[in-house]
Formats: C-alpha cells, structure tokens, sequence
C-alpha cells in the first residue's frame, strides 16, 4: 500500500473494532475539512441494505462532511433496528466531529442478516475520529475489504486552467460483481470543484465504461455504491464542457483502473480476460453476446483449465439470444484466430491459442459481422478456489 | 442397470467404435421393427450440431426406423465435411438393416470443433447392427454417456383401453443443463400407436414440465434433442381425450424422473435442491425469480457448503427483474421458515435449517405474496468437482 496517497482537504482512518474476528481493521472513516459536494450510484437490487437507503437520501444535492464504512456486517435483511443502527452510526461519527448527522453518509458490507453490533461501534468512535490523518486512506481501504486479498487504493492527478487537482479511489470488491451495477464499495475523493448535477452525471458515465462491464460471478449484492465527494480544495474549476472532459476521462480512467483491480482480485481468480465483440447489430446485441460468454461457467472453467475450448465460447455465443450467423464469427485468443467459417482452424492455432490461455490475462475477440456494435466486458476465470471459498463464507 | 428394461418391437444396442479412448462404449442405435412415428425437440441455441440439422429435417411427420448416436463426438463446428459424416452415419446404419437412409436419425454428443472419425463408425457398423437386441437399451444408454456416471434408462408401462403399453427412455446430461431446451440426449420409445402432430404436442408439453425446470450450470449446448418413437406396436391406441391424457401423464411422469436423475448426476452435484416459487404476480415472474436463484454462483457454493445462506437467496430474489417487496417475502428450507417480515427468523431457525441443507435433497420455498404466479425448478449445488471436472475436460 503507498502510504503517500492522499487527497487534499481529506483525512481517512481504518481501525479494529471488532466487528470481524481476528483485530481486523473493519471500521473506516473519510473526512472532508470542508463540505463536500456528493454523488452516488446505488445497487439495483430490489433488496437494499439500511446503509444504502439512509445514504442513497442524503445524496441529494447537499452537502456532507464523511463517510463511515464498515466490513464484517453488511446491516441488510434486519428490519427497523437496522434503519436505527444504520443512522446511529452517522450519529457517533458526527458527534465525535461536532457535526449534524445528515452531513455522515454511511456504508456497510459483509454477511447478510445479522445485527450491527452497535456497542463495539460506540465503543470505537473516539478511536476512530481520533485516528483521522491525510495519510489515513490505506487503513481505510484494509478497513472495507472483505474477501479481498489485496486492498484497493488508486490516485490520479490532473490539471485544470493551472489548478492541479487529485482523485483518489478506495474500492472492495471480490465476489458478487457484475453489471448493472458492479457489486462492491468505491469511494472517490476529489478536491476538484464542481456542483451536484454535473457530478452525477460524470459519476454515471464512468461507471458505465467501468464498473457496469465487469463479471466476476453474476451476482449482484444488496449493499453496493459509488460515492464521490467533491470538496473543491484545488481551485481546479469544473463548469465549462472542456473542463469537464479533462474531469470525465481521468475519473474513467480511474474506475477502469479500479474495475480491473477488482476482477483482478475476484475470488479465487487466475485469469483476466477481456471479451471484446464487434460487429453486432447493436450495442446491445454485442453486450448481450459479451455478457452470456463472461458469465458462462462452462467458459469460465475452461479459462481455468488454461483449454483454448473455443466451441464452449462459440456454444454461449450462439445462446445468447441475438441474432447471428454462425458461419461469419470469427473467434480469436490475443491475435490467434481460432475459429473461422464455422470451423475451428486447426491444430496449429490450437497450441498458439493453448499459449495464450496460460497467461494471466488475454483478450477473447469475437466478430460477429453483422453490423457495427461493439462491447466490451472484463471476467475472469472460475476456479476451484472461487468454490472453496463461497462454500466456506460463513463458517 | 436393469437388464429387464425392453419396449415391445424395439431394438438396441451399444459398442465401443474406438470415438472414445479406454474402448468405453461409444455408439449406439435403437432400432423399430416396423415404422415408427417420430416426434423432437431440439436445442434453441443458434449454434447447431450437423446431426441436429439432419435430424431435425427428418422428424416432420414422415416414419422413421432407427436412431444412431454416438458420444465422444459431438460433430459440431465441423462445416460440410460435419454434414456429410452425418449423413454417412446414417447410411452406415441403413445399409446394414436394408433402410432407406431418410429412415435413420443421427444424434452426437462430446466435443465440439472435431471431425468425426468415419473409419472407426465405418469399420463398427456391421458389429453394431449385429449387436441389437430387445436387452440392448442397457448398453445404449452407456454408449451415450459422456461425463454421466450412471447411465440413465427409466420405463413406465400403463393401459388404454385394455392394451398395455410401455414408454422407455435412455438419456445423458451432466453438465450444459439449462432451461430453454434442457440441454441433453434423450431418447424415448414407445410401443403406443398415436399421430405426429397429437405425439409432437405431447412431447413438448412433458419436456416444458420437467426437462426446461432444470439447471446444472446454465449453459446450453449446440447438440441437444429428445426424441420420440412411437411404434404402435401394442395396440394401445391414442385418439380421444381420454387416451391422450393417460398418454400425457405416463410421459410427463417419465421426463419428470429423466430430469431428476439427470440433475442428481449433474457434475460434481452432492445437493438436488427444488426451488419452489408462489405468490408472484404471474408465473412468468415466478419462473424468473426461480431461474435467477437457481442460477446464482453464490446460492449454489453455498449450497454445496451446507449453509443455510438465506441472505444470498434473497440477494439473488431482489435481482430477479421483478417486482415485489421484500418485507412480504417467506423463505423456507423445506418446512422451516428462515426469513419473514424482512429479517432472519433467528439462531434456532438457523440450527434447523442447517440440518436440512445436509440433506441431499431438498427444497427451498420463495413465498412472494403478490399474486398467484408459481414455478418450480430443479438445480444442484456448485462443487469443487464441477471446476475441477470443467477445467480439465479435454485434456
């Protein structure tokens, strides 16, 4: 973790209380000296955690001070004690900061259906405000991990009209991502200035290019967002349509560096594979063909086998629904060409397309030619150990 | 397997051809004494297996008099030369029996992408022909077997009218079973006397209620069909309503249990788990919240974990595509109620609950309390055998 990764006008913190087994860091905090203009992008699971609807109401267009976010406890599934606890962590925060509580956004992730332990959180609060520093965003993102091996910490820096500004990313991610959106917490802090609407809107689109193409098994959780606060500290001004081209390609580009972080990282993942089809009739015909085939466990198992078995990707192609011919795909590992005219091509494309697969990333290129529709989807590989360790989630 | 299994004035048989390694058996053939009545339903996906074509040609009202299947192969992605090994497989066998070739229908299953070894089926035809006999569906059933480790042959007999009849069926699955075409070989004879269009209708509807209520991994293949003979053999005749509906029943009775078998043999399967959905507000939303559960990477993990998880169930519920609220949702492993009023019913429920998931079969109960909208879907748990058993498939 670089400890040198901060952003200006914020302070974070990630500290142990409890909540996990084992003096895990499970409790973390974000700050803003000043107030913060907010944005948010929320799961589409009908069944929302209490943390996701108390914050998904107080990104309105205020705005707020800091976030609270905690791992071990997911706070979904517990009724009206969850509303109440949801909101008393906010309270805790806000009054070891002396400020109003609806200025606290609150997340949680982790096992589904138990209570928050509220007295450890009490217990912790002092701890927790106290431990707050600029230098503070590497214990916060160990603090939000769950089945993560590794923690997710990202910074980008630009320039606007002479004003240097940052961003800075802490995600989780592991099981449960996929698109609409990507299942995990991802919280961004700028000191860049700009007001609500065009946040949002910024914040959407990203999320779109990023988070919203990822599998990594299908799922979709009850606790996922993205928040982004911006505090303006930089003076980097963020009105004019070229001013918020610069903002829009380097927040893309940190959440396309995020989202591969996290598929990177996916449970028990070997492999990263980007599915790329081309020439649907559609946009969305091609991402239905790239999500049916990055969702496939059949493909997903072969990935895993590091077997170029072409006819599974071209068994889930023809599955997904579109229209197509399959005479005209054309189907390629990297730049080996392994299936054309409705034909493998060979066993020497096999053992370049055998080569390929043993690498720890790769492309799957699928041309459809029926039109001019493109996607593209990150996934990865199911393994023995994805199984191993969704069997023994909660024991 | 019960060598007792026969269907008056069929024939079958089964050989090791040399298309699989180790001289497991490998092709078979079921042959009817006098013409037979053919009724199929063929996989959905766009991607199709030479012999599905050929075959599916042949099924359109006309009598046939043999099927010839083989496994090791699944002569898809194969091109001209794929259709022309499908059709000499055809001639093969119509040679040996002096059949009109358009009297033969050809079903493959195994690998995608590799041609068809005609010497082998070449040199094995007259061996084959050689080897019916009315004992021979035992060894068919193993000769269509590809990563199965039971073979699956199942017989019902029932009266009309005074007339006994029989219905046999010899099937594989394992892994590729989904929904949309459940996708496998399945290949059932009967000796009742019934038209085209009455036996095509009936097929559809038996397969509808048990074959397309199945998952294994979601995936579906390129090769899949079940078939029907019908060969009048028993004077059992099917005209009215009446007959028809006994027809029906024994049919959907015997497809009930080939979907069974086949998901209890699903790879690397340790759990059956029905899924069990009312109350929506139509079946097709029903259907869709049953598919999404039975479908769900995590659901399945922990299934195979023994975990009564029913936080990843509602999870998977809420992604479902459907509306509903979640506070008026039941969740029931078998008879205990673990979830009501949007929250866990508590650690003894759980202890209850856990004792059922060490079952190997069991059900799982989605009340939605929105209408009367019900489905019913039988899936399996996700093991580490199935990666281990997908990883390593061709090699």
């Amino acid at each position: 973790m670089n400890q040198s990764i901060q952003c200006p006008g914020f302070e974070a913190a990630g500290i142990a209380a409890g909540i996990k087994k084992n003096q895990a860091l499970d409790l973390g905090l974000i700050y803003s000296r000043q107030p913060a203009v907010a944005a948010g992008v929320f799961t589409r699971n009908i069944v929302q955690a209490a943390p996701v609807r108390l914050t998904r109401a107080r990104v309105g267009g205020g705005r707020v001070r800091a976030i609270v976010a905690n791992s071990g406890n997911a706070n979904c599934c517990t009724g009206a004690q969850g509303e109440d606890d949801a909101a008393h962590m906010a309270q805790i925060v806000a009054a070891g900061l002396d400020l109003p509580p609806g200025d606290v956004l609150v997340a949680s992730t982790g096992v589904i259906g138990a209570f928050m332990p509220m007295d450890k959180i009490d217990a912790a609060g002092p701890e927790l405000t106290g431990a707050l520093g600029s230098q503070g965003f590497g214990e916060f993102a160990r603090a939000i991990m769950t089945t993560d091996t590794v923690p997710k910490l990202i910074q980008r820096r630009g320039e606007i009209d002479g004003h240097q500004f940052t961003l800075v990313a802490a995600a989780k991610g592991a099981g449960m991502i996929r698109p609409d959106m990507a299942t995990m917490l991802c919280f961004v802090c700028t000191d860049a200035q700009i007001s609500h609407e065009p946040l949002q809107q910024c914040l959407k689109q990203a999320v779109d290019r990023s988070l919203n193409c990822i599998s990594i098994d299908g799922d979709t959780s009850t606790n996922d967002m993205v928040l982004v606060l911006a505090n303006g500290h930089s003076g980097a001004c963020i009105e004019n349509d070229g001013q918020r081209k610069i903002f829009q390609d380097l927040l893309d580009d940190l959440l396309v560096d995020v989202a591969r972080r996290l598929v990177q990282d996916g449970e028990g993942v070997t492999k990263v594979v980007e599915i790329r089809v081309e020439g649907a009739r559609s946009d969305e015909d091609a991402f239905r063909v790239a999500d049916t085939v990055a969702h496939s466990p059949l493909v997903k198992t072969a990935f895993f086998g590091e077997d170029a078995n072409w006819g599974r990707i071209i068994a889930a192609v023809g599955r997904a629904g579109v229209p197509l011919a399959p005479e005209k795909i054309d189907l390629h590992f990297d730049d080996v060409l392994m299936f054309k005219d409705g034909m493998g091509c060979g066993p020497e494309a096999e053992v370049r397309a055998t080569a390929v697969l043993k690498k720890p990333a790769f492309s799957v290129g699928i041309a459809l030619h029926q039109g001019a529709g493109t996607a593209r989807m990150l996934t990865c590989d199911f393994s023995v150990d994805y199984v191993k360790i969704n069997a023994d989630y909660r024991t």
